[in-house]
């Protein structure tokens, strides 16, 4: 099977934003054993949007459009699909439900636009859209296939996840062998060193494959195999996944893909214990990713930003001499560090009490450089760990690896 | 002036790499006045790449390839051009003095395969690789520019400004006029009802255009002249931005492309005011996206994360029998939103205290459904503003569609 990945908008002509969607769908897609041989860019103009369609439905047997669905005059997907394949198109009732509640739960008037949100093509299977407002599309048509999804990503790929994946697994792939995956995810290494220390395994593999890749500070490892069934599989993948972890025993932290924050949450509602934090230059990223977490309410209690040294005092009890004077350490400093944690923890009364302090820039601060950084874990009844990092990269990226880095020493603590 | 842009490697379509290249390129093309119709990736398949080639060389005046100039044997990209224009393959000297250069600074042997980043097509203009090695190429054939660059973002990027832009002034864009344009940000207020507010001047535009689009629960417009000089091209966009903003006064909040807490940043910075948070259900992310401002530390002094009602009891004063009992209105409630938001002001000693507290989900919480969220934002010396949302959505959708509303509603205060 040969897919086309066909991304529609002129927002990408223009450059105004990254054509990541194509990057999902060709993952997707290449764990389905279907190959991409072409992903295309188009604008929303109906002549070079059909003649996209056109030469996609010569060369591939599957044809994925993503965006253009919305309800603006310039959402053209659906018309020039519908229009290529000489269809008509109708409101779908369901869909057309979803949107108008969406603007009744809101109190607010529906204009009369968004009723282009509920089109289907007529003959085609509605995909329900779970997180917006506009209905996706999956059809055959003279042996071959045509799936529109929308351009958010988003909504895009709970969509391909949950409805135009098992929609192709039903009409499209039934003579394949299925291909079975299991994610397996690392922190604490990055992916050349995970690559080497697995070099063997790699170079060796033919069934099951290995394939690992590197993703926001995390790298996941998907190990592959075709099997008649799932039982099958899993004795396979089983088997490989023992292997690889006994390779790397203190950076696997999860069989399946799942984010480090949810592995912490998941080990600590098993044992029982609580969890707080303070933070300075993270500004509340550490506790948003903790507590983006369903049920993190039972481990994380709560903590403070304390973005000024001012709030450092006042609400984490900081002594002043550690903050400000001639031969004080600072705010960034390990003392400083570790006396967040402690407070936190003792304030919340939790198990443990995790803590962030360093200059994410793009200022240096202190005349301490941008990148430097000191993060603490305090454990009810033990001497309290405090870790200095010198991190490169913007202030978000600095940010988001000093938040990778704590979670990942707070795991390996947790989970010992 | 039409381009096409060609990308080169079959790690874009196993989606192993995202194509930035054809953002940054569609960009800069943009800003010459080029337009880009289609984007295309294609693999590292000599056929394939011929097709696409034959195919942009028809319906575009400019190509750009992108990648398949390194060093080993699937590297096909001139081989390709060079075939499909029936020109021959050399190695340019210069280039080849550069990669030699290369192994001999760094005491390592060249391997043979090497030479091939040397090679140019004969006839054509080579531009030297100031950070890699392989050399690019220009050159014009009947009537069409063929520009080739390297894949990796490092080695493209500063080839095209420092070789190939001035290449395609001097030879394919003698007659052009540049586009100028500006970005207007748009908060509490869907991509469907903007358009409709803007529909006479979107359906009776001509110069400069208008272009609406919606991300990440914002909406841009783009308005864009071509010009002979800057600031012929700014008064007219001044005209229009103005028109823009006289029928969208409430929800303007930027000329220019930053978030709304950049926007709310610099006005408080301006004000000399101060912020302070406590957050329940979005767990840190408000405070997350406020810190993420450069600068905002003069702003937001800091806050309380109180995801447990013991927290908002014991760290925000929360009355026990707000919070528990069997009249109690419950932690998710407008009375409790108030006390959060009038204790953390109070608590910091800062001029505006935001407070959220609400269902995100996925299981219901105090009998109340997913979606309900409270929000409040308590001055100095006003009454408190709270407010009901009811949203829709899974639970990181909810908290971010949460955070954008409290921060529309603080711009929409402090901007009066």
């Amino acid at each position: 099977m040969k897919a086309e990945i066909i991304a529609v908008g002129t927002e990408l002509l223009l450059g105004q934003i990254v054509n990541t969607n194509a990057q999902f769908l060709s993952v997707e897609l290449a764990t389905l054993g279907i190959d991409v041989y072409f992903q295309t860019v188009v604008g929303d103009n109906m002549t070079r949007l059909q003649e996209s369609i056109q030469l996609a439905s010569q060369r591939a047997d599957i044809i994925l459009l993503t965006g253009g669905i919305g309800p603006t005059q310039d959402d053209l997907t659906k018309d020039a699909l519908a229009a290529f394949l000489r269809r008509e198109l109708h409101i779908d009732r369901l869909a057309m439900d979803h949107v108008a509640q969406f603007f009744t739960k809101r109190d607010v008037h529906m204009t009369e636009n968004n009723r282009r949100q509920a089109l289907v093509i007529d003959g085609s299977t509605p995909l329900p859209n779970a997180t917006g407002l506009a209905v996706g599309n999956a059809l055959s048509h003279e042996g071959k296939y045509y799936i529109i999804l929308p351009g958010p990503p988003k909504e895009m790929a709970p969509m391909f996840h949950e409805q135009a994946k098992p929609w192709l697994l039903q009409h499209a792939l039934t003579d394949e062998m299925p291909i079975y995956s299991s994610m397996l995810k690392f922190a604490g290494i990055g992916e050349s060193l995970l690559e080497d220390r697995l070099l063997d395994l790699i170079q060796n593999q033919s069934d099951p494959t290995i394939a690992p890749y590197a993703k926001e500070g995390e790298v996941t490892v998907r190990i592959s195999t075709k099997a008649t069934s799932e039982q099958e599989a899993m004795i396979k993948l089983n088997a490989l996944e023992k292997q690889i972890q006994s390779l790397l025993p203190e950076h696997m932290y999860a069989s399946g893909d799942i984010p480090i924050e949810k592995a912490i949450v998941d080990l600590m509602t098993d044992q029982g214990k609580t969890l707080s934090a303070a933070e300075s230059c993270t500004g509340g990223l550490l506790m948003e990713r903790i507590t983006s977490v369903p049920g993190s309410a039972t481990v994380f209690l709560g903590g403070i930003v304390c973005y000024s040294n001012q709030m450092k005092e006042k609400l984490l009890n900081v002594p002043h001499d550690l903050l400000e004077g001639e031969d004080a350490p600072g705010a960034v400093s390990a003392e400083v560090a570790q006396v967040l944690a402690e407070q936190v923890r003792m304030i919340t009364d939790t198990d443990y009490g995790l803590a962030i302090t360093g200059v994410a820039g793009p200022a240096y601060s202190e005349r301490k450089p941008v990148g430097l950084v000191y993060i603490a874990i305090a454990e009810r009844d033990k001497k309290t760990e405090v870790y200095e990092l010198n991190l490169i990269g913007n202030r978000e990226t600095i940010r988001v690896r000093t938040v990778k880095s704590l979670l990942y020493r707070l795991w390996r603590i947790i989970v010992n």
